[in-house]
């Protein structure tokens, strides 16, 4: 699931691009990977402590980190040892994926084939890229924009006015209108005078059974992905930052927004208007309740509301005196 | 009003549907509709002890409910006895109206044909379908798609990018660019291999002088109608949900969120990005501050602010509590 | 950047519109102006005490005030006195912008000629109205608007379903799919029957570097301008009401709402879901935390979240009593 297919890769020998760096001259970089999934031709990153362990277990050839960190990694990694590792990977990135940080347009949509497309269903004025990959019985509605390497599975149901990159979507999937799948998240190193923007090289990946309101927006995720597990319903207008992992099972209400990286288990039920903060962990089972701001981690089977969200006893125990003084 | 225009419906005899249920042999199901406009060839549906007034005075043939509400129904009603009254809804709906839990586009749309629509005026790539109606002196703008059967009154503006499905606007209506009016709406009975989609056989209705700025998604009702009243106005991206109903003379400002079934009475303004739950009434000349959660419904004149919302004096005093301590 | 490009202009003799009041009867209106803005041949208005200083060094050659605010005006400015400033200058501006109150899509827009942006690359089916100008080397996605006299600079990226009215836009901005900007603000006086459209003769201004994410809607001004600074960015869904003003190097996440007039200094971050109420100044270097409710100006250097807003450490000094007690 974690191939990048996307965007265009060069090849960089890892010394010609770190030339202040001790490391092997030979080594070629394959691809840039969390610490869990890199290889050792990959090269990845450690720029914080609470990744101590995936740092302890990885696999990975070298690892961009700090100072402070380094004594995390094993051994038989190849260390660079930066002031800042983000910056520092947006630039590794940029150079090996060069088209990965602004969405340019894909200029080659064009109407699809009726003879490639035999059993999909299409509106008018669709646009379909390059090598889009689209199952049987599927319908597409008016307006949509399918942009290259695109894949959707059997039986899906896309609305109208929908524009889809750089994701892959499983069987019986609905995309209700103007839902926008796939585009590059909000992340860049600021500077004073130009930020630099942090290239964005994962997809999302849509789960089997899967609805999407209207308007909605998913972003593709950073160097991970940005998944929506099987059976999981979005209300409309929902937002969906990069990297945000979703479970199977959840319902997420209208207007709900879901920071970057934040990890949301299986039956989760978020009500309308809820924020999750960044790099969270929600559990299985959890209820946030509407309007809430989750800022720390849920355990499972937890009910929790408030903003910022507490335990909803607590909420409600707290109202309650409140109104009462 | 309530004539369901827009999805195609099957005949059944109920006894072929509920085959356990005792009920007359010979009916034959008219249609489905709320206690409260049911006549006696319509079944009708009791979930819940608040609907207890119209369950005593409904005039429908049958009405599902559960062992504990049945008694609140009359004598010359036909009860069918479930367990779950919503999950039996949704399946006698699916059956009834095939077409109407999936929001399949409109394939059938195509540019309008001049000499039907003499008097409109129409930007470039609009896509109309079957049986549109437009009154005289309206525009469309480009790339906007209005599927079939909808009715758009006299002098109505409708923006470019919008989206409308199900819905009949009256005159002088304005719609901003990029709305999404008349999709289904979120609902559905949780099941863990895949959910079972709540079909929606309701419109939205827009009444004369309704201003709607860019963006907003509003969902046509499940069985009821959405409503939206004479001269209210909508300001960006906000989110009405299925049922709702909105009255005259409303200001609804940026990213508000209505959900489910509410009732909003007239002269009502709601601060923006304020939420108001479902199944609530809101009375007439209420004030909503921005960013509140009404979480439980508000009498006439009231003004209200917080999260959750409660009375204005008190959520200034508290504040100023807060404050001293 | 004051100039008005956007609205067809009529001329009028302030006595003819006027006339009632004892002014110049050769007073040709030039333009319609903020105090500080206009000049002699200009009207401009005072309607709140907040603008006493402006008042007292308006140049402007007429003003539209109430008896009570009069006397803050120099005396050679003439003063017409009415009890609605703001109705009476929706029903001028009515007069002399004619089309500035209702959102009339550009039917004018069409496929952009080859010869006319011969750097420019454009997807399928980009309409563009008269009078465009796009720099060079940028790219424009499909399905997107442009409508008459929009000025887009070099090296920009439009995304696709963009649709653009009414704005000016520096070099290397980027905006991503499905933005809508440059349209009509929330803005009328409320009336029983009908309510008064406040016209829109603003426009957006966008400058250098700038990024703006999917889904954004940015109001024009309704006289003034709304204006986002260099190398400032806005994440999804992020609503921009009219006249708001944005500095530099601003980074503003998902779905934040800024309401009409409000003032953001440079290097501000504004997290997820937050909001800034109207007619607000916040300082520069100023952060606020996702899901705030800012209702009060804040200083330079401040840091504040909640809702209402206040100093982070009174934020967080009060959850951790609550949790307490």
């Amino acid at each position: 699931m974690n191939k990048i297919l996307f965007f265009k890769k060069k090849k960089y020998k890892a010394s010609d691009i770190f030339t202040k760096s001790k490391i092997n001259k030979d080594f070629i970089i394959d691809n840039v990977k969390s610490l869990q999934q890199a290889g050792p031709k990959d090269i990845s990153f450690l720029d914080h402590i609470r990744y101590k362990e995936d740092a302890g277990n990885t696999k990975a050839g070298i690892c961009i980190t700090t100072d402070r960190l380094v004594n995390l990694l094993p051994n038989k990694t190849q260390k660079i040892i930066v002031k800042s590792v983000l910056f520092e990977m947006a630039k590794l990135l940029k150079k090996i994926y060069p088209d990965s940080d602004i969405d340019y347009p894909d200029l080659s949509v064009k109407k699809p084939s009726k003879k490639k497309y035999r059993s999909v269903k299409f509106g008018n004025n669709v646009l379909v890229g390059k090598n889009v990959k689209i199952g049987i019985n599927s319908k597409v509605g008016s307006n949509t924009i399918i942009e290259q390497n695109v894949v959707i599975g059997n039986d899906c149901v896309i609305g109208s006015g929908v524009i889809i990159k750089n994701s892959i979507l499983g069987n019986r999937v609905i995309i209700q209108d103007d839902c926008k799948i796939g585009q590059k998240g909000f992340g860049f190193i600021p500077l004073k005078s130009k930020n630099f923007k942090f290239p964005h090289v994962g997809k999302v990946l849509i789960m089997d059974d899967v609805e999407i309101s209207s308007g909605c927006t998913i972003d593709r995720g950073s160097i991970d992905d940005t998944i929506i597990g099987n059976n999981t319903y979005l209300d409309n207008q929902v937002h969906v930052a990069h990297n945000v992992k979703i479970g199977s099972n959840c319902m997420i209400a209208g207007q709900v927004g879901i920071a970057g990286s934040s990890k949301i288990g299986n039956q989760v039920s978020i009500g309308g208007q809820a924020g999750i903060s960044g790099h969270l962990s929600i559990g299985n089972n959890v209820k946030i309740g509407g309007g809430s701001g989750v800022v720390k981690n849920v355990d499972n089977n937890e009910v929790v509301m408030g903003y910022p969200a507490v335990p909803l006893k607590e909420f409600l125990k707290k109202n309650e005196r409140d109104r009462n003084r």
